[in-house]
């Protein structure tokens, strides 16, 4: 098997100069970054580590620092979540939510420098420094509030997950400042964490619980050079699943009783139909799971890392067990809207095509990881059918999980909403109520989507010695150099709004190499134009291959067939069965009430009549529109009566749709993406 | 307003002669009953009366006899639900399993003497005499459990409502036997009751948290002829849901933070829209309650408590808000299989519309509930609404409730069952297992479905003066009296297997009177036949009455028009929007895996086709099943996509339907009520 290593051009090298992702980056960088930097200060996270470190007890943190008062109390209602009494101390995830603020700060640095903002990251390194054991150990509730107790619950106390966001923070700061502190120290924690677990005698033969440090090792190696990170992730990986049991032996050796602590206890033994270690895909070593069990953002990043693996090793056992997770999931257990996770509660898969819409769970950071974890696939195999993933996460599921104006947030992302379904959730369970909220007591999502929002010039593009790839539609600038000469590519496009994309490649001298653009699937034919030329264009694995000497400046177009199309669910999707959706190049929409009134089930869609697009600059912060026919069925004939004989009346109506990623950013009701339908055969 | 106020003729005067019911009568006398004596054994249910008391201890029973060992160390395991340790003492309503287990085997003596069954029964009342106190309290929890805390905890403790089911068994085994012994002890328990609760003075001003008790002191003062205990009956409903609230007053009363405890703290304080006391219809006053609100089995047991006491005091004012109660819930709130409650956990209804299938809850119990409370509301009223939703609950959701073999029973009747969707429940919560059981912890449902089978004679016929009402067509004997003349009914059928019935009507000398047959609503043309010629009835409330002489032998054949058809839901039920179900006769018809193999989502039922109905002797213990033509989307050319462009393929298939109540007797598999259609619009 041959594995073709690409690398995507890194995020800083890749300008983002117009469009629809542009416009999101400004309101990330606007709204998004300060009000999440405000509720880690009102919240306590910001405190956690400034307050922490008492000066006079050197080294000895001070307990208690968090009391019920001030600014930290007027917020504690902001804390609770499923009736649990809010926790006036750090929490041992808090970590990652200060990381991965700073690793989506650095990234906007990067493009537009901020002095405030620079300061803010830079106060908080202090505090890390501070805070930073001599030993280089890390983390603020292991030493605030547990010292002493560190590495005795890895399973469940996400110590080697904040260490692993830590990580990317670093390598992200210094990757855009160039300042070196922060990755210092971080480089410390990992050489402490590295002499702590590994195969060798008297460190502990263990994995985290919840995966991220495998990533975030593989990056830090990518950044310094140090091989033995990359040792360390690949431990990690090839060491989950193996028996016995490390999270039993831990829990045996902390004199946990492992029937009753953790997933076990919590969740009863047959909670999951492949034991409760698959929550934490702990069930079998990861090249025997053949299926995406458990907890869907460990499932992605899981995924991320062994793809990594596989870019830097060429190992291919790793290879096979990324592709059979991937083809599960995207097969049998993703959203249309490239969202995975379909039960609330535990955050997880469900059994193959069991999609719940209503109450769906496709956490906002599931998709995120769908998004990271595509792009590694496609690292190593430049193969549309990763892109078209990406993009269809990216577009749906990602950037729904924030408001358009960037304030509020998704934790859960339905893809059917009845206001009344989820009345009583933002008491029981805010993260499933169906609009976006100011925060979450575990605030992952806002900050997850946060950094991919400001990181997504890196995902455009990537490249091989001997080609260069455009996997997504977006206007930017970068460069590349090929046979020791420099290459610009500018892209401009109205896309997603517009059916095509203009690349200007500027080659210093003329030079002979690859440029291999993305044929999305949604497209059946698709068009490339060089120089105002048809052109021939060799497809293969969905790319368009241009292999030509470039001189000069060269006009790509490429266009698309882009009209706004039914399509449907695989009919095992028992919720979907006899309904169709509405995609339009990479978005799909949905129905909302702000658009056809209430009771969205009265609404059936005649798919044999012609859906038509129109752009409304003024609506939802400009969007396409897709209108079609349908029926409505009358209730006002119904009488009183639930039931009947068949025969309902129906009335022609026009509905309108609108992006899926933009609702519920109008006054509250019901949304659909399924719709149902007047026939379920395709008309002839 | 006129309240036509009849009675039903009492079960013990009515045989049921052959036929579908007698069959289900017998299973139940046969099986149902000694297995579930059994269970009570087993479990510690018997020994909770026996063995309590202590001989030498006059009237202190003795704690603790309930240890982890012998026989009911070895039932713990059932008792477990919820993962909630088993209490190996009296639980707080096993007087009411015990009480129910009575009445059942109270109805079946009076038709089949069994002196064993006497005798078992007689125990027990022996035993409930000597836990008596000398007031005449009696409640086995609080004699033992917590002695002295008596009437401290009506909200939750199921107090009143064990009480409720003790009356109703004393009479009904007064009734059945002619002994005394056990009415009177209960009666001394009423009037202990009586002494406590009401409006005067030093007593408490309450109600029970669990309604039953108010039927049953109906039911006991019409038995008893004692006037106070169908006062104290209206107090309860009167009282129910006043402010300040009873249930608030009675939780500082004792020192328990009305906050914290009960459904306000275990719930939340906006779990239900209405309030968290909306969960016990305690939120108002039941004559300003609009809507069917909080536990299923609580409405429909107050409903039947506020129509007997229409009929016993014609308030008009009660009777409107049985009516207003009564519509919500068949117009907006109910399963097509006549069950109501649909979400799971509270055991409630949810809001309009709102009626999951794979998820309903469909409590046996509260479908016991809709029987008994549109039999009082036709009492009131003869009205076939109420008769046709009383039959449509019997033939479908009660006897679903249990197996065919009589032996397991289902707590939640799911409407559509997908195996892999409640695989853990077996752990985590039995009740809503897609499978039935042989017991559960909470054991009201087989107790409560067998007291009904046991007693289903009651509701064929009810009586005024000078009318006499078919509401079911059963095979069964009975007599009436008007203007001083016997008259006997016997009436002969095939029904449900059959479109007719036929009524020999035998007056002992000739006797002016109405005889009125109901016309059941899926029949839209009802033929008359008297002595073989066409008779004019006139339909009035969809009732065919018959006014004349009737003299010596009569034969009445009453002829449906029983097709098998498609039925549709309220568009607004939007779980059901796009889907139809199949109805024949009273019965309500689902697909089962074992007969259309797995994927029921992929079948399309085409309903512009005719249904065909065929008996299957050998089947499910003799059915009609029904077929149909259908569309099968076609899964083996998705080639590894789950979302594409719409155009699937289908083949056309013949399903074959079975009666709801009988699936699951087979192998596990799939079923669904609820089917696909082709087409939505029906065709001209």
């Amino acid at each position: 098997m041959h594995l073709n290593r690409t690398s995507f051009m890194l995020w800083k090298d890749v300008q983002i100069t117009g469009g629809f992702w542009k416009k999101r980056q400004e309101t990330n960088e606007r709204v998004t970054l300060p009000a999440e930097y405000e509720q880690c200060v009102k919240t306590g996270r910001i405190e956690s580590v400034k307050c922490l470190y008492h000066p006079e007890e050197d080294r000895h943190p001070r307990k208690g620092v968090f009391t019920i008062d001030g600014v930290l109390a007027e917020n504690l209602a902001d804390e609770k979540e499923n009736g649990e009494k809010a926790v006036p101390r750090p929490h041992h995830y808090w970590d990652s939510d200060l990381a991965k603020w700073i690793e989506a700060a650095s990234y906007s640095l990067a493009a537009h420098p901020d002095q405030g903002l620079e300061k803010q990251i830079d106060e908080i390194v202090d505090d890390f420094e501070k805070l930073q054991m001599e030993d280089g150990y890390l983390n603020t509730y292991y030493t605030v509030v547990e010292p002493g107790q560190r590495w005795t619950n890895v399973y469940t106390m996400h110590e080697l997950y904040c260490a692993g966001h830590l990580m990317e923070a670093a390598c992200a700061y210094y990757q855009a400042t160039g300042k070196k502190k922060f990755l210092e120290i971080i480089c410390r924690y990992a050489d402490c964490i590295d002499r702590t677990f590994g195969i060798e005698d008297g460190k502990i033969h263990g994995y985290p619980g919840h995966q991220e440090i495998e990533l975030a090792l593989v990056k830090l190696y990518r950044v310094t050079g140090e091989k033995r990170y990359l040792n360390l992730a690949r431990y990690f990986i090839d060491e989950r699943g193996k028996q016995p049991s490390f999270f039993e032996e831990e829990a045996l050796a902390h004199g946990r009783d492992p029937e009753e602590e953790g997933p076990k206890g919590i969740l009863g033994k047959s909670f999951l139909p492949a034991g409760p270690y698959a929550l934490f895909q702990a069930h079998l070593p990861v090249r025997e799971q053949k299926t995406a069990e458990g907890h869907a953002v460990r499932v992605a990043y899981m995924g991320c890392a062994m793809a990594d693996l596989v870019a830097e090793t060429g190992d291919e056992s790793l290879w096979n067990a990324c592709v059979v997770l991937w083809k599960n999931v995207t097969q049998k257990r993703m959203y249309l809207t490239g969202g995975i996770g379909a039960k609330d509660g535990s955050e997880r898969f469900s059994f193959d095509y069991h999609l719940p819409n209503e109450s769906a769970y496709q956490e906002t950071c599931a998709s995120v990881g769908m998004t990271m974890w595509a792009a590694r696939m496609l690292q190593i195999k430049p193969d549309s059918v990763y892109a078209d993933i990406m993009e269809r996460a990216l577009y749906n599921s990602v950037i729904s999980g924030v408001s358009l104006a960037g304030d509020t947030f998704f934790y859960a992302n339905h893809l059917a909403a009845k206001p009344e379904m989820f009345s009583d959730a933002i008491i029981t369970n805010p993260r499933m109520f169906p609009r976006r909220q100011k925060w979450f007591a575990v605030s992952c999502c806002p900050m997850n989507l946060a950094r991919l929002l400001e990181s997504v010039g890196g995902y455009i593009y990537s490249e091989s010695e001997t080609e260069f790839f455009v996997h997504l539609f977006i206007d930017s600038v970068t460069e590349t150099v090929k046979e020791n000469t420099r290459i610009q590519i500018c892209q401009e496009t109205q896309y997603p709004w517009d059916n095509k994309t203009r690349l200007i490649v500027t080659a210093q001298k003329p030079v002979y190499t690859s440029i291999a653009v993305r044929d999305p699937a949604f497209s059946r034919n698709t068009k490339v134009l060089v120089d105002g030329k048809e052109a021939e264009a060799s497809l293969e694995n969905g790319y368009l291959y241009l292999r030509r000497m470039w001189e000069g400046r060269t006009e790509i177009i490429v266009e698309f067939e882009m009209e706004p199309m039914y399509v449907e669910a695989h009919p095992c999707v028992r919720m979907d069965a006899g309904k169709t959706a509405i995609q339009y190049g990479p978005l799909i929409y949905c129905l909302e009430e702000a658009d056809n009134g209430p009771n969205l089930s009265t609404v059936f869609a005649d798919t044999a009549q012609k859906l038509t697009v129109k752009y409304e600059p003024d609506l939802l912060g400009g969007v396409c529109v897709v209108e079609g026919k349908a029926l409505r069925a009358c209730t006002e004939d119904w009488e009183g009566m639930l039931y009947r004989p068949i025969g309902s009346r129906f009335e022609e109506m026009t509905f309108r749709a609108v992006p899926y990623y933009a609702w519920s950013n109008r006054e509250p009701g019901e949304m659909t993406v399924w719709i149902n339908r007047v026939h379920t055969r395709t008309e002839e």
